[in-house]
């Protein structure tokens, strides 16, 4: 069965972010009440399984050995089967 | 009151995907049944407003004139009321 595992993958809290700073600086520059702005990366993994629970597991494993880097990401994963 | 809008900017279907080929190509080679796989920019905006429906007006704004590019990039608004 096919599934799409949507992997969001952000930076630990107290690393730095010059991507999110700019980004909130640039937006009150506009005129925006903005207090903060968090940058993550979102990959959306079209695999086959044989189930959920195994498109889940794939989706840890990949998310640990290429997509997240355990020293300074954290990383959510939501797995849907695709119809 | 407090808000936090969760803006996701993907690529529209057709443009060029160097990071999600090359994403994808290193899941196959590390033996994942990988088909497609996209990736997209996740921005969380913390931000004052008054309302759910205003700080979804300004979210909308945000994306249009500053976290999307209208000619390449699809984007999604989801926002929620920071208790």
């Amino acid at each position: 069965m096919k599934y799409a595992a949507k992997i969001e993958v952000s930076l630990k809290p107290g690393h730095s972010n010059p991507e999110g700073e700019t980004t909130s600086r640039l937006l009150v520059e506009l005129g925006y009440k903005v207090q903060a702005v968090d940058v993550s990366k979102l990959y959306t993994v079209h695999l086959d399984a044989t189930s959920l629970a195994e498109a889940e597991a794939k989706a840890e494993e990949m998310s640990k050995r290429l997509l997240a880097n355990p020293t300074k990401d954290n990383y959510t994963i939501s797995v849907a089967e695709v119809k």
